[in-house]
């Protein structure tokens, strides 16, 4: 009998603990988790705070029963603190007792996930003071709302979780600020498409500053009560940081595990990491972009699902590769829906291509049919003809253009096969000539131009 | 200075004339139209029918006083009876006076598009007998509907009109039945995505009874009263028929201009008949089928709009090209959504490949946020793991999904791919597993197994 030993029991360590209860039944499998919660969606905490999902319980993909049900030894509360890889030992610290012990293993799946990364600026923490990327922090948050009743919130981050947070703090009536460092909204969101999600908010109330940086921590005892930044002082009730996360991968410092500079574990596409019997998946790996045809750190819910079950088929003695990503993302904010996929047209500078783009801005629905309204593409493709990546800002059908041009990218196809592509059509749900297909044959014009 | 004629002045006729002008501004552009409206979206009749869209001036795609200021020659009523190649003429009646005279062309572009198909049997007419094809069709039952307040309606064909019209006719408190010789729905919907279509129809109170043959007319003076089936008779205030449409290509008969034995002209990809000067496009053209590689009759207003503007194109002197379809087509149907791409089962085994299908039900949204409801998805692939088509049926998120499957479809994508796309996620729009990937693992264990 062989014996897996998974640290981290969330999206990546259940996926492949699963897998391995599936295909191998001899095998014996034990998932240590830091936390106190089995498997959850995390993607769901802003729509739990927000109240569109009543009950924390709703957020469990299994709970602790029917893994144990499973045949699965979950331990939580848990953490992993060190490895002893010629061995085969991870050591264990039992969070309630604080006493260590070590595990053994035949085969190791790290799938510690990420953390929430603060920015490096003094003072920043409080009792008023957030961030919201595991279940424990969206409890801390959720008692504080029900407690405290905050009126106003600055939100520091413009990316998914922000923007997810700015609409379920708005539902809570809550008047929300958000700010950002950098000018990126949602990854890389390029103009107009920014522009439209920004008007979006605003129409709806939330003020978005971007550019903007955060000088000095202003605090009352245990509560931040402002930001000063180089726009202004700006105070609220609640501050919730969603600058960004980083790989949870400390307890791996000194070992051979193969790690990129931010500690995101580098694995190929079976998740093996090259260090005998040791695996990873998830949130703590760098992932092979494949348009770039490099490694890249981009933590996403959907990667972590489809590595931990590639992992685990292969710990089962299966062959299974996870190809890797072409960046796709998708954020309801509001009324709008923002996705991205593939290089945008600044990152695919950057990867060396002669970048052409492209923009148009078509009707959601046949001009007869009543709703929708205007869906705005870009598309970004290199000076031969191949799409690289593309945006898309709509009130609707934005995940299925985005998923259409994701397997468009992924398949390296032509503008001119895009722009003549036979989608669907029908009144309620697009004009006959499709928004993608629009920005593809204004983007054709451009390549023969 | 040349002379381009075209022969229809609906979707095909109206984007080809159009590219002309634009390409050619030294072309004298004629557009004969045998009917009495110029270019409109037939899609939105059933739309203008059920009260959706309000105005039937709304369909217009331009008005004529638009056309005629983009510098065509738009001539309504104006029917074409006959072409003598050799001296590059058309003839043409006038409808009005019945007046005949011949057109010379430099370019002659056909896009008569299709008629409505009536089933032989005998006394099939009557003045509460309709078929929907053309905005005249539009005229006469929209009249009939609002004088004498039919009750109940017999919808004779399951095709995207038929379905477009049960629900359209429901919204205006018409009790609908729907009958069909065949056991086919939307094209060939397969099981079982068609029981919960035809579920979804009978919870809306439209009753739906496939495998009936109609046997006989039953007539009162002008008006039909029932139809005799192999089910019993079946009686109605108003009667559709909406069993298929053929090519309007009879003033082609005897010329030398190829044709399928439907009567379907045979184009090449630059849309070229192969007599000289003669282009057609749209509704009375064959297309390529990417996926079987044979020429097939699958009239759609998409296609039209896209042959239509790569005629024009070639006509001005470019070079363009109509790569063909996968088949794609889509249909909302009360609170459902119903779509189809490239070779369901039975006609990928038609066309000679070896097939494994493979079926799953998924919600359209993460289980913890509310709304959405079960996604349907069925794909066929041959053994080797190509990807040859695909069918959806569920609340939301259909176009996204076939359109999807067309672009993977059209790339010749294996399974073992789409398992592993990388789509986008947030839990407004999809479970972290789209039912996409959801599918094609079930397939892709099915290809292995």
């Amino acid at each position: 009998m062989a014996r897996l030993v998974v640290v981290g029991g969330v999206a990546a360590g259940m996926s492949g603990a699963s897998k391995v209860r599936r295909l191998a039944p001899d095998w014996e499998v034990v998932v240590l988790e830091a936390g106190e919660d089995p498997s959850y969606g995390a993607c769901g905490l802003p729509y739990w705070i927000g109240g569109v999902t009543p009950r924390m319980e709703q957020l469990y993909a299994l709970d602790a029963g029917e893994i144990t049900a499973r045949g699965i030894d979950l331990r939580l509360r848990q953490r992993v603190t060190g490895l002893t890889e010629g061995r085969k030992l991870v050591q264990v610290e039992d969070v309630a007792s604080g006493r260590s012990y070590e595990e053994p293993y035949d085969a190791l799946l790290v799938a510690t996930g990420a953390r929430a990364m603060l920015p490096s600026i003094k003072d920043l923490d409080g009792k008023n003071l957030f961030t919201l990327h595991d279940l424990g922090d969206g409890r801390r948050l959720s008692r504080f709302l029900a407690e405290e009743r905050p009126r106003s919130a600055l939100i520091w981050g413009t990316g998914y979780i922000g923007l997810e947070m700015a609409e379920n703090l708005s539902a809570r009536g809550i008047s929300v600020t958000m700010i950002n460092r950098s000018s990126r909204v949602l990854r890389k969101l390029v103009e107009p498409l920014k522009a439209v999600l920004i008007e979006e908010l605003e129409a709806r109330g939330a003020k978005v500053l971007l550019e903007t940086r955060v000088l000095e921590v202003i605090k009352d005892g245990e509560r931040v009560t402002a930001l000063n930044t180089d726009r202004g002082r700006m105070g609220a009730d609640l501050f919730l940081v969603a600058t960004g996360v980083k790989p949870a991968t400390g307890f791996l410092a000194g070992s051979p595990v193969p790690m990129a500079e931010n500690g995101a574990i580098r694995v190929d596409e079976r998740c093996a990491t090259g260090v005998h019997g040791v695996w990873a998946a998830g949130d703590c790996c760098e992932v092979l972009h494949r348009v770039t045809g490099r490694p890249v750190y981009l933590p996403m819910g959907t990667t972590a699902n489809k590595m931990g079950r590639v992992a685990g088929s292969n710990i089962a003695g299966e062959h299974a590769r996870f190809p890797g990503v072409v960046g796709t993302a998708i954020v309801k904010v509001f009324g709008l829906e923002a996705g991205v996929t593939g290089l945008g047209p600044k990152e695919a500078r950057k990867a060396g291509f002669d970048v052409v783009e492209a923009y148009a801005k078509v009707r959601s629905r046949a001009g007869y049919y009543p709703g929708g309204g205007a869906v705005h593409v870009h598309l970004t493709a290199d000076r031969r003809g191949r799409l690289l990546g593309g945006q898309v800002v709509g009130p609707e059908g934005t995940k299925g253009r985005v998923d259409t041009l994701a397997v468009a990218v992924t398949c390296e196809i032509k503008i001119e096969e895009l722009a003549m592509m036979d989608v669907a059509y029908a009144p309620p749900f697009a004009p006959v000539w499709d928004p993608l297909l629009v920005a593809a044959g204004i983007l054709r014009k451009k390549l023969r131009g």
